[in-house]
C-alpha cells in the first residue's frame, strides 16, 4: 500500500475517526476501522450512547481539531505483553492482540499525535496534507467480526480523496446515487416489495414492477428467437440425485437444504438449471445435423444467500435467469460465441449501457494439470473469443489462469449512466458437464461425439438487472419500457366516460394506460403522474372532449407537447418502439 | 347397487374372470374383484406364471364356457368359521374374512355354479343374458391392498355392457382414446418427458411442449388484460409463517416438507398462491376507488401428490396456475363474474370445447351456521351466480350445500372430441382469506371495509390443460396453437440456401417454421413431418426455386393447396389467427 494512496488515506482517517470519537465519549472502545472501496469505517463500541447522523458534523470538527496536532504516522513493533498493557481498557484490542501473538504474527503500534492505536501499518506521512478532504457520511450498527452473537457496535461510515473536487463529485455522485436506489424508487414507484412474513431475498413485484419484469423479459426473449434459440421448460425442484449426478451437491453450498420425503427421496430447489438442461438433452439421440442446439429458458432459482448480504433486487434468494445452454460441435464455438456478442451488442444498445468492457478469462498455460477437455479445443476457442472481442473492437482484458477448470469465460462489466459498473453478461465454455452427463451426438460418420456446451445468460438475472436499470434510469423508465406509459387525468366527473374510451382506444393498440378519475385538482393529477414517472400525462376536459389536439405532458420536459386527438394511438405506438443506441 | 345396473353386471364378471383363471391355472387364488367406473378387474395370486395381454383371448374364451353353465347368484350368509373352511387354500380371502369378522360384519358367500366365491352380494340374477357382452382389456400388476410391502398380484381388466352395440362403442372410443393418450403422443411429438432422475410428477418439456405452453398461457395473458387485469409476480418459497396466517399449514396436506433454514426459519415450496396475493395486497392502503383490483399471475405450484396417482401432464407435482384474484367491493361481485365468464365463453370457443356445463355450489340453507361472512353476501351472490349463468343459457347444475364455508363456487365441465368430459374453470367467492389476512379499503366515507376476494383459473393448470388439449386435438393442434406450423423440406442440398431464405422470411413473420435438410427421399420426409403433425409440410426444389407457386400438404388433407410465393406470409399470417368457435 502507497502510504499517500487512496487507501493510505482513508485507513488514517479511520484512526484519526476513533481518536475523534474516544476524545467526545471517554468511555468508547474503538474495535477496528479499515480503508474500503469508497471510503472507510471504524467500529466503535459506544456502550449505551446512541448517535446518527446528526452527530457527524461535531464529529467532523473534533477529527479536524486532532489533525490538526498530528504528524506522520510511526509503526513500531511491540511485544504482545506490551500490546496488552497499552490496551488494557479495551477488550477488541486484547482480543486481536492474542488473535495475532497465537497466529505468530507481529504487533505494531502506531501513534501520529497522541492517540496510539493497534495497527499493521500503510498510514499517511503527511497527514495535515493528505488526510485533509474527508467527509463522514452514515451512522449503522455492526456485529464484533460480523457474528450476530457478538456484540452490536456502532460503524460510522466516511470517506476521504486527494483533493476537494474529488471528494465533492464523490459526493454528488453519492447524493444522485441516493436518489437512483432502488430500494426507494421500488417502493415510490410501487414496483416491488419485500414482506416479512415471505422471507429476505424474496421479492414480490406489484403490477407495475410485473409489468417491467416482463418487458425486459420478453425483450430477451424475442433477441433470443429472433436467432434460432427455443424455449424449454423445467420445474424448479429435483430429486437429489441428479445434483450428485452433476457435482453440485458435494461443491455447491448456496443450496436450500432439502425438503425429506420419507419413502421416496430428498427434493431440492435449484439453484441452476444447468443439470435439468443436460438430462433433457439426454433423452432424445441426437445427431450432427441437429447442432448447435440453442435451448433457453427464463426460470428462477432459488440460492440461500446470507440474510445480512441481501439487497433490494440487486442481491436475492429468488433469481430469475435469462438462462441459455449451447449444445455445439467444437468447431462451431466460434459461430455460437459470435451470435450471443449480437445479442449483447444489441441489448446493452437498446438499454443504453454504451460504456463497457469484457473479461475473458483463459487458462494458466503453467497449470495445464489444472483443466479437462481437449487441449485443442482450449486453444482454438480462446483464440476465437479474444478475436471476436478484438474485430468489435471493444475494450477488453485478458485474465490469464482465471479460467474455470472447464473452460473460458467471457464476464461484460457495463457503466451505468452515473457511471457505476455493474457485472450483467457472461459466456461460458462448459467441457465439464457433458462429460459427467455422458451427452453425445452422432457425427457424420456415425460415431459418438461429445458436443460442448456454452452456458449463456444476458442479462444476468431479471431481479438484478432490474435492480440496476431502475438505478439507471434513475425510475424514469423510456416510454417502450415504463410499466404505465400514458396517464389520463379527467378534470372532473363529467369527462370520465370520455376518458375510458380514449384509454380503450389505447389498451386496443398495446399501450399501458392508466386512469385518474379521482377528486384531485388537475394541477394535483399532473404532480402525482410525475411523482409516479409516468412519460406521457393527458389531461381529459372540455377541450378534449371536443377534439382537436391534445396537451401531452411529457416527463422531465418544459414545455407540453401537442398532439392531435385522432393520432394520439399513432404517436404512442409510435414512441413504444424501442431505440437503438 | 340394482341387479341388472351396469355395475351388477360388472361385479359378476369379476367372480366371472376369478373362475376362468383358476380353471385355467388352478393354483391361482382369486383376491378382490371389484367394478370401476369404466369396467371390471380381479387381482389374482399367479405365483410364477406371468401372463400378458396375449392371454386374454384364452382366457375370454374359457369364462364364456363357464357363463354357459351359470344360474343366477344366489347369497347367502355363513359364520367366519365356515368361510374360513370354505376358502382355507386362499389367503386372501381368509385375511378378508378375519377383518369382516373383526368388524362385526356379515359374511356372505355365492355361487353361481360350481364357483364359490366370497362377495357382499349385488350381482346379476340371469347371468346368461346379463353378463353376455363382456371383454378382457388389459393387464398389469397392483399390489395386494394398494401396499408396495404386500405382494404383487395380477390384475386382469375387463368390461361388461348391456349391449354389443354399448360394447363396441366403448371400445372404439377406448381405442380412440388410446390413440389421443398424450402420454404417448407426449413423447411421439417430442413434447414432454418425465425424468427418473428429476422425480415423477415433474414433467419437463422439450422446445415444442414449450412453445404450446407459452402460446397457451400467452392466449389466457392476453384474454386477461384486454379485461383490464393486471400480472403481479410473487416467488416460489416462503417463510412458513405466511401458511400459519393463512390457515393452510395446519389444514392442507399436500404440501411438500419443509426446508430448514437453521437460526432462521421454515421455507415452504407453495402449493397455492392465495396468501402470497393476500400479502402483496396488504402492504398498500387501498381506496375503494381502486376496486375492483384484478390482480394475476401465472405461477407453478408444487403439491405432493403420492407417485401412484400420477399420471402424465393431468396429474402432476408442479402444476403451472393461471391464476387470479380480484379483490372487489361486494356490489362488484356480479360484473366481475360477468367478465369471468365472458373469459371462460371465448376460451372454451377458441379451443373448440362447445360442449360444457357448470356447477353452481351453494350453501346449505339448513346448516346455516357453518358458513362465514354476511348471509347477504352470500344471497345476493348466490342469486346472482345462477342469474348469469341462465341468462347464457348455459347447462348447470345446482349443488345445494356443496359450496366451501367460505363462498359459493362454479365450476365448469367440459366434453372434448370424443366425449370425455373434463373439469375446467372454478370460480370461487372468498370471504375467509380477506378476514384472515384483515384485508381493508377505505370506501367512500373513509370507513375502512373487507374487500371479497373472487378467485379464478380458467384452464386449471396449463399442465393439466395442455394434457387435456393434446387428447382433444389428438396432437394434430389447429396452425395457430402448433409448436411447428411449417416444415420446409429440401429436395436436395442444392435447395438449402432457398429454404433458409423462406425461413427467414416467415420466423420474421412471426410464424414458427423448421427446416427438414436431412438426405431423406421428399416422400420420406413429408411422411416424417406429418408424422409429427405439422400443419404446412412445403417441398423446397427447381421448381420452388424458380418461383411461381408453391405446393403445400396441409396435414389431414388430401389435396395439397397451391400458394403463390409472394403471398405465402400473408397465407400463413392468416392460419395463425384464432378462430372462434
Amino acid at each position: 500500500m502507497k502510504n499517500d494512496s487512496l487507501e493510505g488515506r482513508r485507513h488514517s482517517c479511520a484512526h484519526l475517526l476513533a481518536a475523534a470519537v474516544r476524545s467526545l465519549w471517554p468511555n468508547a472502545k474503538n474495535a477496528i476501522g479499515p480503508a474500503i472501496e469508497e471510503g472507510f469505517y471504524q467500529d466503535c463500541d459506544l456502550d449505551d450512547v446512541k448517535i446518527g447522523e446528526e452527530d457527524l458534523p461535531r464529529i467532523e470538527e473534533k477529527m479536524r481539531e486532532i489533525l490538526a496536532t498530528w504528524g506522520p504516522f510511526q509503526v513500531k513493533e511491540v511485544t504482545a505483553e506490551q500490546a496488552r498493557k497499552d490496551f488494557a481498557w479495551n477488550p477488541y484490542k486484547l482480543e486481536l492482540i492474542d488473535q495475532f501473538a497465537g497466529e505468530g504474527k507481529m504487533i505494531t503500534e502506531n501513534d501520529p499525535g497522541n492517540f496510539l492505536d493497534l495497527c499493521r501499518g500503510g498510514h499517511s506521512e503527511n497527514p495535515q496534507e493528505e488526510m485533509k478532504y474527508f467527509k463522514l457520511l452514515s451512522v449503522a450498527g455492526a456485529y464484533w467480526r460480523g457474528d450476530e452473537k457478538n456484540k452490536m457496535l456502532t460503524r460510522i461510515y466516511g470517506t476521504c480523496f486527494p483533493t476537494q473536487e474529488e471528494l465533492d463529485a464523490h459526493l454528488t455522485l453519492r447524493e444522485e446515487a441516493k436518489k437512483r436506489d432502488h430500494r426507494k424508487l421500488g417502493t415510490e414507484l410501487e414496483l416491488f416489495t419485500i414482506i416479512d412474513e415471505v422471507g429476505p431475498g424474496l421479492p414480490l413485484f406489484y403490477p407495475r414492477g410485473a409489468m417491467l419484469r416482463r418487458t425486459v423479459e420478453n425483450f430477451i426473449i424475442e433477441q433470443q428467437e429472433k436467432r434460432g434459440y427455443v424455449p424449454i421448460w423445467i420445474p424448479h425442484i429435483t430429486k437429489g440425485r441428479l445434483y450428485e449426478m452433476s457435482g453440485h451437491l458435494q461443491k455447491y453450498d448456496a443450496m436450500y437444504p432439502p425438503m425429506n420425503l420419507k419413502d421416496e427421496a430428498q427434493y431440492y430447489l435449484k439453484p441452476m438449471n444447468c443439470p435439468h438442461f443436460m438430462m433433457l438433452y439426454k433423452t432424445l439421440p441426437h445427431s450432427y445435423r441437429e447442432l448447435p442446439m440453442r435451448w433457453t429458458c427464463t426460470t428462477t432459482n432459488y440460492r440461500y444467500e446470507k440474510s445480512g448480504e441481501l439487497s433490494g433486487l440487486t442481491r436475492v434468494r429468488s433469481l430469475t435467469q435469462d438462462d441459455c445452454h449451447v449444445f455445439a460441435r467444437p468447431e462451431q464455438i466460434e459461430q455460437e460465441i459470435n451470435l450471443m456478442l449480437d445479442m449483447v451488442d444489441e441489448t446493452y444498445r437498446t438499454f443504453g449501457f454504451k460504456d463497457f468492457w469484457v473479461r475473458i478469462s483463459t487458462h494458466d498455460p503453467e497449470n495445464k494439470e489444472k483443466y479437462i477437455g481437449d487441449p485443442e479445443i482450449w486453444k482454438q476457442s480462446e483464440a476465437a473469443l479474444s478475436r471476436l472481442i478484438e474485430s468489435r473492437g471493444w475494450e477488453h482484458e485478458v485474465g490469464v489462469g482465471e479460467a474455470a477448470f472447464y473452460g473460458p469465460k467471457l464476464d461484460f462489466m457495463a457503466k451505468d449512466v452515473i457511471g457505476r459498473q455493474w457485472q450483467l453478461s457472461t459466456i461460458q465454455l462448459d467441457m465439464n458437464l457433458p462429460e459427467r452427463f455422458e451427452l453425445e451426438y452422432a457425427d457424420v460418420d456415425g460415431t459418438k461425439k461429445r458436443p460442448v456446451v456454452i452456458h449463456r445468460a444476458i442479462l444476468g438475472s431479471t431481479e438484478r438487472f432490474l435492480g440496476i436499470l431502475i438505478e439507471h434510469y434513475g425510475g424514469a423508465f423510456p416510454f417502450w419500457l415504463a410499466p404505465v406509459q400514458i396517464r389520463l387525468a379527467t378534470v372532473s366527473e363529467a369527462f370520465v366516460e370520455y376518458a375510458k374510451k380514449i384509454s380503450a382506444e389505447l389498451m386496443e393498440a398495446g399501450i399501458r394506460v392508466e386512469l385518474d378519475v379521482s377528486d384531485e385538482k388537475v394541477g394535483k393529477k399532473i404532480r402525482n403522474s410525475a411523482m409516479m414517472k409516468i412519460p406521457w400525462t393527458i389531461v381529459i376536459g372540455q377541450k378534449e372532449v371536443e377534439g382537436g389536439a391534445m396537451k401531452v405532458n411529457v416527463f422531465g420536459q418544459e414545455e407540453d407537447v401537442m398532439i392531435e386527438q385522432s393520432e394520439l394511438v399513432v404517436h404512442a405506438r409510435d414512441a413504444s418502439k424501442r431505440p437503438l443506441l
